[in-house]
Formats: C-alpha cells, sequence, structure tokens
C-alpha cells in the first residue's frame, strides 16, 4: 500500500496502521516500565545522522517504510516509561493519556471557537472551573490553556499590563516621553532568584528589559524573603519607577521550594501589584487532599490573579498541558484584557475561549486533563501527589545515610533530591580545598560522573547549577512506577560503579 | 478495571484500551468521509450541558465509565473528516497524522534539549531546513517549531526586535526619554489591512501598542499595495518614527490573496527593515512544483527574514504543527536572539532547539511533518496543493454560472471561494437598495442562512465580514476527500433549500 493523495480508503489504511502499531507500542511500554530496555541508546547527533534516515524523499516510502522509520523513532529516543528517566519534572504518561492523545489526533480539533470544538470547549470550561477550586478561588475560578508553563507566565504578565496599564495596549510604552506626566515609570516585576527562567523571556518579550526584573533573594530553603520583597518594592518606588508584577514560585524548578504566597499576597495588595503564582511544578499538589491540610504551600493560592498549574508535570497528562487559573471571571477575563478584533472568526461568544489567547487555532489540551481527572478521579490524582512525596522522603533518608553522598538540602523541600557525591578515594583532597576551589572541584567531579551516567543510558537524571554552591545531581520523584531499591538505591549503586571506574587523579 | 494510582500493569490496560478504542475510532473515520453521519450534531452550549456528563468525580469512572465519554465525546463534536466541513483552513487530518500523535503520545517526549529528544530534534532540523530549501533558502534554511501561526508571527517579532534593537532586551523600551540621543523612535509595523491578525496581537504583546501598526492598503485582489507602503514608510521616517518590521502574507485569511514579497522585500531591504512572511496559509504550496512554476505567489521568499508556514493547514498535518523558517543560520538565529540564561536546562549545545522559542518545554510537532513528507513524499504533499487548486478553480466556475450566487472576487485568488448569495424572490429589492442599507440588508442574508446551515449541521462553512462590502460565505476547499459535485454543488443545494423556507419579508 503506497498512500499518495488518494485518501478514499483512509479509515481502512488507519485501521491496517493501528492494528499494526499497537503491539509495537505495548511492547514499547512494557519493556520500558519493567526495564527490559535502557532509558535512552546514547547516541551522539553525529552517529545519530548515520544511524537514522533523515532523507525526506519526493516518493512516499509507503507502509513498509514508515514502519521501518516509527521503530528506529523508538529505537534511538528516550523512553519515558522507564521510571529511571528522572531527569525532568516530567515523567512518561500513562494509558489515558495515550488514549487522549489519540482522541484529540482524530478530532484533529481547535479549540478557538465553540462551534469547531464544542464539547472540548465545554470540557475546558468546566475543568479549569474545577481546578481553580481547588485552590479555593470560589465560584467565579476558570481558566484557559495555554502551549505550556512559559506560555502561561507569559499569558499571565501581558494580562496583568493590559489590565493596570490599558492605554500601553494601544499606545505602547512610547508615549511616555511626550507625556512626562504620565501615571508610571518603568515597570518593574518582582520574582525570586530562584524563579524560572520564563519569567525572564517573558520581560523581555513584553519589552520590559531583563534589567527591570528584581530578583528577590531566597532563604536558606529557597523560599522568596518576603521582607526583602518589600524593602525592594519601597526601594523601586523611591526611584519613581512602578512595580506592577509579582511572582510567587509554587515549587521552584531546582530544589522544590514554595514561596509563602499568601505573605506574599499582603505585600500585592499594599502596593497594588498582579499577583502571579506559577505552579507548573508544586501546583498539582491542590489534588491532595493530605498536602492541603497538612502543609502550607499552596496557602492563599486564592489571592492570586493569575495561577499557572501543569498537569503535564506531577499529574502524568502528556505534555502539552498548562493551565492559566484565575478567580477572576474564567476565561472572560483574559478575553477582555487581550482580545483583538477578529470579526471573520469571532462572533461574539462567550464560549469562543481562544480570544483570550495571545494566538489563533490551538490544541484541546484541557481534554487530556478532563479524561485523566474523569478517569483516576480527583483521589487517583491526589494519590499519585502522595506517593511520589512519600518516596522523595524515604530517598532523602537513603541519601542521608549513604557514604560519600550529601544532600543539598536536608530535609528536600518537595519531590526534587538534591545531592553531591565526594569519591571517598579524594575525599581528604577535595575536603580541603577552600571557596571557589572546593566548588569548581565538587563541580568537575558532578559533571563528570553525570556525563558518564547519560552516556549509559541506565538512568537519565540532571546535574544543575545554582548561584554559590557547586553542581549537584537533581533526581526529581514522579513517575508512580518508581522504586526506592529496584531504582533509586540502584542510582546511588551506579553512581559509585562510574566512580569506581574513574582515574581522578588524571581529571582534577 | 478501575486505575487509581495502581500503574504496575499499564502495558496490559493500554492495550485493553487500543484495542477497544480502534474500532470506534476507525468507524468514525469511515462514517465522517463517508458523510454517514452530519459533520456536527449542533447543540447550544446549554444543550450541551444536559446531554454531556461534565461532572469531575472524586473517584475514577473506570473503564467503562471512560469510554463512555469517548463516545460522547465523539458524538457531539464536530466530524473533520467529513468533506464538507469547509469553515476553517484546516481540514481533517489522515492515517499518517494519526500515527504521528500516537507515536508523540506514547513518546511524551519533549524538544527543548537534545539528550531528552535526540532522533525528534534532528527530525526537526532536518525538516526545517528541507521545507526552507523548498522557498529557495539555501543551505544556512532552518527554523523552529512553535505552537501555531501566532506564535510563529510573534516569535518572528521579538527575534527581529532583538536583533535589529539589542539594547531593549536588556533595557527595555524605557531609557529612551533619558537619552534623547536614542537611535529608534516609535517602533512601527507594517502589514496590511487583510493581514492576520495575530500581527495586531504581537504588536500588543510586545508593547509597541496597537496604534503603532500601519495597515497597508490592498488593490482589487486583496493583494498589498507597495507603492502605497514606501509612501507610509518614508511618511513614518520623517516623523522621527522608526519603521522595523514589514509582514507580507502569502495567503490571506478571508480571501487567500498573496502579496508581492519580491516587491516588498525590495522595499524592506531600502529601509533595512525586518521581512517576515506570514505563509501560515499559502506557504505550503512550496510542495507543488506546478505552482513554484507557473505563478509568482512565492517569488522572492529567499528574501524573507523569517518565514511562517503551517503544515497542519493545508497539509492536513495535526494541529498544531507551525514552522517559522529563515535563511539565517537556522535555529541558532532564535537561539542567539532570544536565549536566556538557563544553565539547569542548556548546557550550551547547538542541537538544544528549545533555547530560541520562548517557552521551555515543548511538543515535538515537527515529528509529524517529517513522518508526512516521509509516508507520502514532496510530491503527494504537492498533489495535494494541486488538487486542491483546480478543484477551487471548478467550483468558482459553478458559483459563477449558478443563478443567484454571486463572487466576491472572480476568479478566486487561492482556495477560499467567497461569494453571496441573494434569493431570487427579493433580488429587486435588494439590487434597488444603495450604500450602507444594501451592505447591511445583504449581510442580514448571510448571516442568517448561515446560522441555518450550521444548524443543519450537513456541512460547516463560514461567513466572514471584511471592511466595505457585506458579509459574505467562506468557503475553504482543503480536504482531498471534497467532491466538486457530491459536495460544493450540494452545499449550493443547502443554501437553496434553506433561502426557499425563509420568509424574508418578515426579517427584512
Amino acid at each position: 500500500m503506497v498512500s499518495t493523495d488518494d485518501h478514499s480508503n483512509d479509515a481502512k489504511e488507519l485501521e491496517v496502521m493501528l492494528s499494526r502499531i499497537q503491539h509495537i507500542i505495548v511492547d514499547y511500554v512494557q519493556k520500558g516500565q519493567e526495564q527490559l530496555v535502557p532509558v535512552v541508546n546514547y547516541h551522539t547527533p553525529e552517529e545519530l545522522y548515520k544511524l537514522f534516515d533523515f532523507n525526506l524523499p519526493n516518493k512516499g516510502v509507503g507502509l513498509e517504510g514508515i514502519f521501518k522509520t516509527i521503530n528506529s523513532t523508538l529505537e534511538y529516543s528516550v523512553n519515558s516509561w522507564n521510571p529511571r528517566f528522572l531527569d525532568k519534572l516530567y515523567a512518561g504518561t500513562n494509558p489515558i493519556g495515550v488514549i487522549s492523545e489519540l482522541l484529540l489526533a482524530v478530532l484533529n480539533s481547535n479549540a478557538h471557537v465553540f462551534h469547531v470544538s464544542p464539547v472540548l470547549s465545554l470540557m475546558e470550561i468546566e475543568v479549569t472551573k474545577a481546578v481553580g477550586q481547588l485552590l479555593n478561588m470560589g465560584e467565579k475560578a476558570g481558566g484557559i490553556l495555554c502551549p505550556g508553563g512559559s506560555a502561561s507566565n507569559l499569558l499571565a504578565m501581558i494580562t496583568a499590563r493590559n489590565k493596570l496599564f490599558p492605554s500601553i495596549k494601544t499606545e505602547g510604552y512610547f508615549p511616555r516621553p511626550f507625556h512626562p506626566q504620565s501615571k508610571y515609570g518603568k515597570l518593574k516585576v518582582f520574582t525570586s532568584i530562584h524563579s524560572h527562567y520564563s519569567i525572564d523571556k517573558a520581560v523581555q518579550v513584553l519589552g520590559l528589559g531583563l534589567d527591570n526584573i528584581v530578583k528577590v533573594p531566597v532563604d536558606h530553603e529557597g523560599k522568596m524573603q518576603v521582607d526583602i520583597l518589600e524593602k525592594l518594592i519601597e526601594l523601586s518606588i523611591q526611584k519613581d519607577e512602578t512595580p506592577f508584577f509579582i511572582n510567587a514560585t509554587a515549587g521552584t524548578t531546582v530544589l522544590g521550594a514554595f514561596d509563602p504566597i499568601k505573605d506574599i499576597a499582603m505585600i500585592a495588595k499594599k502596593y497594588h501589584c498582579w499577583l502571579h503564582v506559577d505552579g507548573s511544578w508544586g501546583g498539582s499538589v491542590a489534588f491532595s487532599d493530605k498536602v492541603m491540610k497538612t502543609t502550607s504551600w499552596l496557602e492563599g493560592s486564592e489571592h492570586a490573579d493569575t495561577f499557572t498549574l501543569n498537569p503535564h508535570k506531577l499529574l502524568g497528562v502528556p505534555l502539552q498541558c498548562s493551565m492559566l487559573l484565575t478567580p477572576h471571571e474564567g476565561h472572560l477575563l483574559f478575553a477582555k484584557s487581550n482580545s483583538s478584533r477578529a470579526d471573520y472568526l469571532f462572533h461574539g461568544n462567550e464560549y469562543d475561549i481562544g480570544a483570550g489567547t495571545i494566538g489563533c487555532g490551538r490544541r484541546p489540551d484541557a481534554t487530556k486533563m478532563f479524561m485523566a481527572w474523569k478517569y483516576y478521579g480527583k483521589d487517583g490524582l491526589g494519590g499519585r501527589v502522595d506517593k511520589a512525596l512519600s518516596l522523595a522522603s524515604q530517598f532523602t533518608t537513603m541519601v542521608r545515610e549513604r557514604k560519600g553522598f550529601k544532600l543539598v538540602q536536608d530535609p528536600s523541600p518537595f519531590l526534587q533530591i538534591c545531592f553531591w557525591f565526594v569519591p571517598p578515594t579524594i575525599e581528604k583532597h577535595v575536603e580541603s580545598l577552600k571557596g571557589k576551589e572546593y566548588s569548581l572541584c565538587l563541580s568537575r567531579i558532578t559533571r563528570h560522573l553525570h556525563q558518564q551516567i547519560r552516556e549509559k543510558g541506565e538512568f537519565l537524571v540532571d546535574h544543575s547549577p545554582l548561584e554559590g554552591i557547586p553542581d549537584f545531581f537533581r533526581v526529581v520523584i514522579n513517575a508512580p512506577t518508581l522504586s526506592l531499591h529496584r531504582d533509586l538505591e540502584r542510582l546511588l549503586d551506579v553512581i559509585e560503579e562510574v566512580n569506581a571506574s574513574v582515574d581522578w587523579s588524571e581529571l582534577l
């Protein structure tokens, strides 16, 4: 069967393809989860160019050809079903995740206007409302799906600027010099030094300039220091600047710290700033009754003007699935502050969610979260969070008690376990170093071991730098199939094994 | 089987689900393509809330429950496999489109850094290079995938601003008043009055202000008037403003006009402006040798600094799939102008494509275009374009010759056939009206007929307003399964049938 532009038999063709790919997929999932294959068959780009056929032909390759490509793609890709993929804040997905994507693929729909995606638009309205309510945002809670956490954070900042300074939407920043009595000075954004770089990107996109982000210091746990935030805002006002946007992070990228939202909200209110919470990573704990009852992590979320939450991270929904939530009128907030006239498309329907985005056509990503919630229930999703937290705590203990390993933070604030490994054979030498030399040495050890582990492919973990301290391993606990002994203890063994084969005297 | 947080049997669970959904999907595709079901079972939001179970439970609904949701979703959604879905610039997808999405779902990968998506990153590099070369962009052609055409246009404008005015990236627009010797005045964007509203959105996002877009008039075919463009740029410079960005459209949203890229490129060069081409809709004609040889539509594309092309429109790749192409160093152009430091993520690898985006995590959408090209070949994709163009020409003739129907443009410039229907029974009355009254009357007729047709669900077509003329029907020719007589002639019949049931004396 070679298909070119004859589509009269698409249903049959799809049936043949689905039947054929099904066992390939099931086999791939099983081998990944049971670790019969490594996380990745590591190859450099140069090697991959030799191993994989990237040629794009004039004549189509047909069914046999395309299945060769599909099989090669799986063979050389990262198998994220393997719980030893510990590298990023997302993990593999799950059966209903795959089925939801398949459903979206078949529908090939577009969540910009209601009349082309009626069910999917209402799913988006309902599921953002329900998640907003988990954050105690009340009856008017709602939101909109964006293509990733950075996009949600960007839309939050645009919305804040357009709501607080509507003239900028039409006039831009330019009239200011011509109107010295202008109501605003340099617009300033406040965020912690540990917040995600998407805040920086948003600031530069908006034309505010990276110099106009004020990075607030964090305490020893990585949380924003609220007293210093206030001082920095005061200082900014004294310089005739205009603080307008505060970003609090719920679950920082590297350490997993939760900024104290409730205290920050009071500052935001006092200085008339927009409060955004970047809960891309940590926001999903709202599904856990246990976390909501026993921690203060999300306390004050209801005071956020906007809140980013990525179900594609901690909840296992396939990437991309990111929500921007708000207690102010749901998605209509965004339509009111961001819409451009597009009469050919939007005919004034409040169910046309796309009006609030900075785009036009849009994947109906909310469907995947809707389906995950239906299938697992709030309790199932919350259970996933609890399980990860329990495992993180056990693994922290394991690292603490193991010779040669040193926790960056103890206890680990959330689901990232960050640690150094100091090779016992050179421990004395390392510990004798001071300041920058110590830091450089430990960073070099981390990076060298990390590179070796990545090339083995048995595990994927990341290494992270953080201002002022040596590079360290960051292990993200997320996948519900992850096991303390089979996987995490084995990781520590692998680090030791790799270390045993290194001649440090040559490298340091 | 009720799944909560037990994932030990995911492979088996996925197998059960895939087996079960397969016949549902194949049946859905077949019924759509063979038109055994309407395009949509039309319901208002209020009705849908009664018909569909949007409840999000604490306990998961399990396998039976989720298949009930899946079946209801399909039942009340738009079936875009039905070729009578003529409403938007995208159509249904095709078998390899579905399979590609399924592959991406299983991989659940992220195209930000090479080491988590090795094959998919190289696919992106290769397929953007290959498409860039179809646009004659040469050896250094390449690009990056963005979450939709609007996002590509936005990234183009950000890149232009950052490259031309690097100080804005760090300082923002704010230092200007303090540096009266600043090298730039108000930044101005030039685009035709028929260009897509995403240009407006990008301007407001960037803080340039909607007042700083200069809308260039179009000729009778809807193409930008280049002599007026030049005059407007001259005028702007005389006012000490700084024209910096010209957007040319290859295939406008409503009429399908192609701005003369080559002539506009000369203006861009003369005035040191960035030339962006929004070929979201029309750029895909690059796959057709016939179009490239016999038309001047894409002539001059190689002079574009950036070029948006959406395979999810004319090529049937599932939504979202949009590329931003450039002849300048491929994706590295974007990394250099837009990256923020994110040391924890990007470790200085030129294959880490995400550095050039304004986001972080990203769907590997390029894979879908790569697979479509492999499967159908360039010739297959080009054949699809040729087929649509031939059908558009035949349908234009059909509309021209049919009593009561009036083409908005004759011949149709591209794949949108735009027309009015003047009911024969009131033709004399309508034609006797002048100016605004005539326009209002014809708009009312279009909108009323359109609403009735939409509610029937046999067809989905759009109606469009356009400055200065009455609202008209816009029929988009795209799906390769569309038939002149079975579908398009039937549409004209339906318009007449609906008209026959309307008592215009009550409505006008």
